[in-house]
């Protein structure tokens, strides 16, 4: 037996609860190797006399590893245990944190059971659930459409299109206005809902000199080129009218140098009751000696101190004021591996104060458990998730058993909990488009949507990827939203239905491939909805089901209770 | 190569900042395989273009794995990196997220590279420096001296002695009262000095109608039969003259059926204000039906409800207590994992505002790296190096060859900081004492004194090991300390005397076998100590060393800076 690929540990995300009396426990193994996999367990206190035992299954397999698992209601919360192997020759062992060994003394087990020592249930990471039904829109403003204002019957007043400096529609710069705005939005619910959207995640909007927004210069005001905080407040409402969530880019990690606190500083240096807001070596910062810290090497943009306790109560007071005085439903927390865990800690306990259905999901590209144990995040934009459709789709890196593969590798990098409210995607206002990567073919770019929604957690597409727009790196990703017919749209609006299927909720999940087509299941009691996706330039059947040359296929079973 | 075997994790024990502006960074492969391993770094932001490179070194072996480290110090702090491998049949690979690859595309690699994103200042786990030069001596009160108070010159008021029901040097029954008190111990502060001791830890002194006291009824009043909170003033005036520390014992898990609280839930039921201050299914607790839950199955002990504000308010008041009162120097945190971890968090930021060097340490039996992130302790009871101890001297399933495994084994469980803040033991109340289940062996017994001293961390001395003290599980194990010659402890003086060495506090570690003799090294640019353990019945000739049978023998070189 490959010992070096065992693998457990106490509370951890092989051993966590899923509810105040329920425990999921994960076992990996090398692939192919464990014919069984049994738990032993017991009461901690009585481990060594009194145990019961349970068959693990096998729940993914990953290029290397079979993971096993097991969900147990707890009649007592003091869980001890310890795992029986039996491996493809019929060799047994027992594996506890002392390693796999042919013996095990249980009167010595206190000292090496794995456990579950208490499930206390604050501890216990909660779902929001309505991340896993949410489909979420991602617009960047200034580029998805423009209201005109004032004038006429409108009771909203105009706004000043001076600084606008690009036509609808050209290709931008680093630099470009287009003149979105938040009514542009506003205007256009009706649309999004129809498309299948339920949730807006806005790129910055608050005051800032730049089309992103992503240097803030005022944390309590929506930029006025986007209508200001009226204007958000109309968009708001006519989220609410129609069931629709909001949720903001919280930019924490840095601002604008033209933040009130950072002048300050510039102004007076260390005299400054700011100077230890921000990274400063020496006195008064200066672009220059960019003897400050920034975002990568942007000098316009200053990096937060997240480790001083006046920047945690502020900007933990910017995430509060938005959903107290405007109802937002979360945050999208920009570059939030490069702010303190303890930052994230205090910011979680204040804004799930005021309710537990707010989100946070963090700007994490890489694996982040760190992130992920239900004291910070509730989960991350999945990025990883984002390569393997890449790898798939576009570098031909990944076959569909080995996208299968990558899969199970991803949904085993973090609890059961953290993976249903995943916000998954294919691209973003950060990198190329998918559509333009995947050489403009509409069936992969069908296809991989089609994937991303089926996999647990919220499903986000980025604003006119339903068109399809067209875009390379930043700032050609960013480009005008174009507004007209477009017949992919339908497409994408058929597509989306599904996701109100229950099973793409709440339904277990697993990655099957044949005959070089992707399958994904998501299965309820009462409920099979089975995605087949063929990646290849020939039509395929499988299973009994035709799927043209790249694209996709859904089945839908529905089974009496 | 045993790909299964390799493992990094960024930000985790394997990816970890030791200062603000430091990093350590480990890989564990398959033991032997690897014969170099290159770590590929930079500057997050420019890693695709811009990287340097540097070797890493073999700095431990386990029985299944060789884990490989680097320090760095960082002039910028978002670190990107990937590793390079090189196996033994002199093949190459990459390791990244997404695995053991031949190939690796730089120009991806910001979707898949490891990180330390960015090292705050406030999530780089702090070492409390006191904990590695720390000899601890833990007390169970009842059994170590008793002061006769009271009458002649003595301004010490005479204490009511008739709870006492069994006669010194007596064996315990689990309801035996001895009568040692708190003035016991400060009359003998100059013999703890003197045998090298440093650090007290006592056994829980709040009211409580046990020998034990782990069932307190009044958390802000040391018990009568102690002394009261005066003999406990004079206690800490003692230890603080003498330059000793003091932990006391935090029973934060469960309390007494009898303390108040919990009485006014017995009376009233849900109609008290305190009935979620305990975990109780229905209205009124009993002990007949046993509807409430408790530590391990005694009704007296009733489990506070940690998930409950108000509860963890009210501990880490008592937390606070005794720290701004009476000045102890942290807590020992009992069954401290089946309290909460969100209690823990709490716990660690209003003890730690009283000062960086109040130490809080867990009574975890197993890995425990979830307690251990720097948010909650800064270390637990080192009870798996206890289990490597019992394997090698007493149960004879480790040679030295595998205990040089197993240790290094349990270092790689933690980050370094956590390490050199070990209470590492042989014993205590809660387990046989050592010296009986070695066969009353000195020679054993004073050798696992000095592996337990030449571990990283601080060396914890169960009361009467030095003279030696027998005696089995608990009652038997917390016999009288009896006072009078005891050849032994100059033995254990002698060998407490090295722990002074700065080698031993701060010193690099590393564990090495010959001939069957255990050789631990601890190393600084100045010295090194090494100890020669000798666990078998003929004496043996090391490294031109000569070690006795079942013996011990210590060197200590010196260099000129």
């Amino acid at each position: 037996m490959n010992k070096q690929a065992l693998l457990h540990k106490s509370d951890s995300l092989y051993s966590f609860a899923t509810d105040k009396d329920a425990v999921e426990l994960r076992l990996r193994a090398a692939r192919g190797e464990l014919t069984a996999v049994e738990l032993i367990y017991g009461m901690k206190h009585k481990f060594c006399v009194e145990r019961k035992s349970a068959a693990m299954s096998l729940a993914a397999t990953d290029e290397l590893f079979d993971y096993f698992s097991i969900r147990l209601k707890l009649s007592d919360k003091r869980l001890a245990y310890v795992f029986r192997l039996t491996d493809t020759a019929g060799e047994k062992y027992y594996y506890s944190e002392d390693g796999a060994t042919e013996d095990y003394d249980f009167s010595l087990a206190y000292y090496n059971f794995f456990q579950l020592a208490y499930v206390n249930p604050n501890d216990v990471m909660p779902k929001v659930d309505w991340l896993s039904e949410a489909v979420v829109y991602q617009i960047f403003v200034d580029r998805f459409c423009r209201a005109e204002l004032g004038g006429g019957a409108s009771s909203i007043p105009a706004v000043d299109a001076s600084y606008i400096n690009m036509k609808w529609g050209e290709k931008p710069t680093p630099k470009s206005f287009a003149g979105g705005n938040l009514d542009g939005i506003t205007q256009n619910l009706d649309y999004l809902c129809g498309l299948g959207v339920n949730t807006l995640y806005l790129t910055p909007i608050f005051t800032s000199v730049s089309n992103h927004k992503y240097d803030i210069s005022d944390y309590y005001n929506v930029d006025s080129h986007f209508g200001g905080n009226d204007a958000f407040k109309r968009l708001v409402d006519g989220c609410r009218a129609r069931g629709m969530r909001v949720i903001l880019d919280a930019v924490f990690n840095h601002c604008s140098e033209d933040l009130a606190q950072f002048r300050d500083v510039r102004e007076k240096g260390e005299k400054s009751k700011y100077h230890d807001w921000f990274v400063i070596r020496g006195d008064k910062p200066t672009k220059h000696s960019l003897n400050y810290e920034v975002f990568a090497e942007c000098a316009y943009m200053p990096k937060w101190n997240t480790a001083n306790p006046e920047v945690i109560e502020y900007l933990c007071g910017v995430g509060e004021y938005w959903i107290k005085e405007y109802g937002i439903d979360g945050w999208r927390l920009d570059v939030s591996d490069e702010v303190s865990h303890e930052f994230w800690r205090t910011f979680r306990k204040r804004i799930k104060a005021l309710g537990s259905d707010k989100v946070l999901i963090g700007e994490n590209w890489h694996d982040s458990r760190a992130y992920l144990m239900g004291d910070q995040f509730d989960s991350i934009m999945n990025y990883a998730f984002t390569k393997a459709e890449l790898d798939f789709f576009v570098y031909g890196t990944l076959d569909a058993r080995a996208l299968c593969d990558r899969l199970n590798g991803l949904l085993m990098r973090n609890i059961t909990q953290v993976n249903y409210m995943m916000l998954n995607l294919i691209d973003c206002h950060d990198t190329h488009r998918f559509f333009t990567l995947c050489g403009k073919n509409e069936g992969k770019l069908l296809s991989a949507l089609a994937i991303n929604m089926f996999m647990p957690g919220a499903t986000m597409i980025y604003y006119g990827t339903e068109i399809p727009l067209e875009g390379g790196y930043d700032p050609d990703n960013r480009r005008c939203f174009m507004w007209g017919d477009h017949p992919f749209t339908d497409r994408v609006r058929e597509l989306l239905r599904y996701k109100k299927s229950k099973a793409l909720a709440v339904g277990d999940v697993a990655f099957h491939s044949d005959d070089g087509v992707f399958i994904i299941e998501r299965k309820t009691d009462e409920q099979t909805v089975t995605l087949y996706v063929n990646n290849s330039d020939k039509k395929k059947t499988v299973r009994g089901i035709e799927i043209g040359a790249c694209g996709y296929k859904i089945t839908d079973k529905q089974y009496k209770k």
